[in-house]
């Protein structure tokens, strides 16, 4: 076989297989269901990985007994040092043809890798919310991505939690709304398919579904585009605190990360992204402060968000050639694309 | 049979009937398990009502075939009009010896009528929390109570997420915490058995158990108790929340409520209230902003903090009584003990 390296974008919901040259070249690429071990468990994980890279050779004119090179793998669930040894262990006792060599890191790292060779911070807000910042070195820092009961600021699920909790609050007195509740109030009765709001209780209890409740964002993004003053506000809110999340591993930012000519690049994932222009001025106002703060004064000019244009797979099977000493040719600015750029006021 | 009145205090553990004749002598009391039918399903939750209390009128020393004259009951989840009809129509149909007549509360009313016959606050903090307030005509007005996922405030879930959520924030440094973690750091780690942050995932999602999680509480009275200032920290921050609750309620009071001789009556319930000298700054700090606000100033002079010395069944079978036009002899004094009086100094 060439010089073939294969690389896996692992979700918590899909994941992706594909294969490239040393060139840049994609030769196959292949889906595939959740590769989260923490999920689906360690015997379907891999199951699922040997899979889609045997049918991604099979696609690719390749012979399947062949190993590639080396196998990159980006996981979402991929942070414990035991739990990966433990997976790559498994790989190579089960699937010998599979790879030579095995790299496992994080879905944040990978997507990072796909990007850009310098580092940049990944924040996710999809159902749930992440941040993480990788360093031109290599060494890396998250806030967040501890999930609904302890975390998830700024996701899907935080925003319509937050709108719902200001119904709750507002009826009982507890904290006056800082606006009307009254579009939120019947936007929520119609998505949850309740007339009160003890109706709530098994949407939140018994029958909870945590991509069911954080599919109520959607509403709420469609009141905030009509003009909802509530709606609009917890969109702000989601700006915020996202912006805190950047502001958190902004600390250990090398400098290199800072003074590149796109400002700090924060690759932007999930669905909660389109509905930036309602993230924004909250966003913005967190971060304007950090950059005129004493700490960052001179040294943040400015940020840009991007989002990828190929899985990150990409990234880990770049990793994955460079943990043997390969390198893959990456056209960074075909990967992933500035959708918003911005410059502080206070640096210029 | 004489005149026999018969109460159930329902719980979400446990519960609880008495017989007691119109003079206030109490003839039984039994127990038995949780008759939350929301938890436990209308069958079961008739099932062991009628069994408490046929245990209860055999203790009694009275025929199990012949009807109390009443049976009032003050149960958790007793809130909807529909489920409590539907309640006492199968008692009815299923159990024709066991009451004449029945009748449903909460268990917030029943435990204010057991406490006095004009009306009070109820404000509980155990596992979780909730505020009632009733007024001297019986209406009535509440806080709170939607559990875990959208209130709790308050409640030794609450305090114990407040605190590992703060260990969190400080490790991602998303939030400054306002003292010291390492108390409560260590504390967590030995209280749930892990060495990283990480290990409290499966405490938070998979193997999730409300009780266990709040449990924690209780090693943070004691972290309080020896100094730790974050331990008293959130502490006081669920003092204040809980006087938040009863700010809430409290616009719906009605004139005698406020001007009795022991100011507002607070029945508190749970476990928490043993930790009352932690939560009082917290808790004082609110209500004296409420005595001297503009709507209360002259009007709210001060309140009492009471606990139950008798089981709410009691005020349930009283309750119970008065539905069908007859009194049983109440000694208020006797079931409900003051613990705390504060006279605000804004009314001085």
């Amino acid at each position: 076989m060439a010089t073939v390296f294969g690389g896996v974008e692992g979700g918590g919901s899909h994941s992706v297989a594909l294969l490239v040259a040393e060139d840049g070249k994609i030769l196959a690429e292949t889906k595939g269901p959740s590769t989260n071990h923490w999920l689906v468990g360690v015997d379907k994980c891999i199951t699922t990985i040997n899979d889609m890279v045997q049918r991604a050779k099979i696609e690719a004119g390749l012979d399947p007994n062949t190993p590639l090179c080396s196998l990159g793998m980006s996981l979402s669930g991929g942070e414990q040092k035991e739990a990966i040894n433990h997976l790559m262990a498994k790989l190579k006792e089960l699937f010998p043809n599979l790879s030579k060599h095995y790299f496992i890191t994080t879905d944040a790292i990978g997507a990072v890798a796909t990007a850009s060779d310098r580092g940049g911070v990944v924040l996710i807000s999809g159902t749930g919310s992440n941040c993480k910042l990788v360093n031109p070195d290599g060494s890396h820092v998250g806030c967040g991505g501890w999930g609904h009961m302890m975390g998830d600021e700024g996701s899907a699920f935080w925003i319509s939690h937050l709108a719902v909790k200001t119904v709750f609050d507002a009826k009982d007195k507890m904290v006056a709304p800082p606006h009307d509740v009254k579009h939120v109030k019947k936007a929520m009765m119609e998505y949850f398919q309740v007339s009160e709001l003890m109706g709530m209780l098994p949407h939140l209890y018994r029958n909870f579904q945590k991509s069911h409740f954080a599919g109520f964002c959607k509403k709420l993004a469609e009141g905030a585009e009509a003009g909802d003053a509530l709606c609009r506000y917890v969109f702000t809110q989601a700006g915020r605190v996202l912006a805190k999340h950047v502001e958190a591993v902004l600390l250990e930012a090398q400098e290199p990360l800072l003074s590149g000519e796109l400002g700090l690049p924060i690759l932007c994932e999930g669905l909660v992204w389109k509905s930036w222009e309602l993230l924004k001025p909250g966003f913005n106002e967190v971060l304007d402060k950090v950059a005129s703060s004493d700490k960052f004064k001179g040294r943040f000019h400015g940020y840009s968000l991007l989002v990828l244009r190929q899985s990150s797979a990409l990234g880990g099977a770049s990793l994955g050639a460079q943990s043997i000493g390969a390198t893959i040719k990456m056209d960074y600015a075909a990967n992933a694309k500035v959708f918003y750029q911005h410059t502080f006021n206070s640096n210029q």
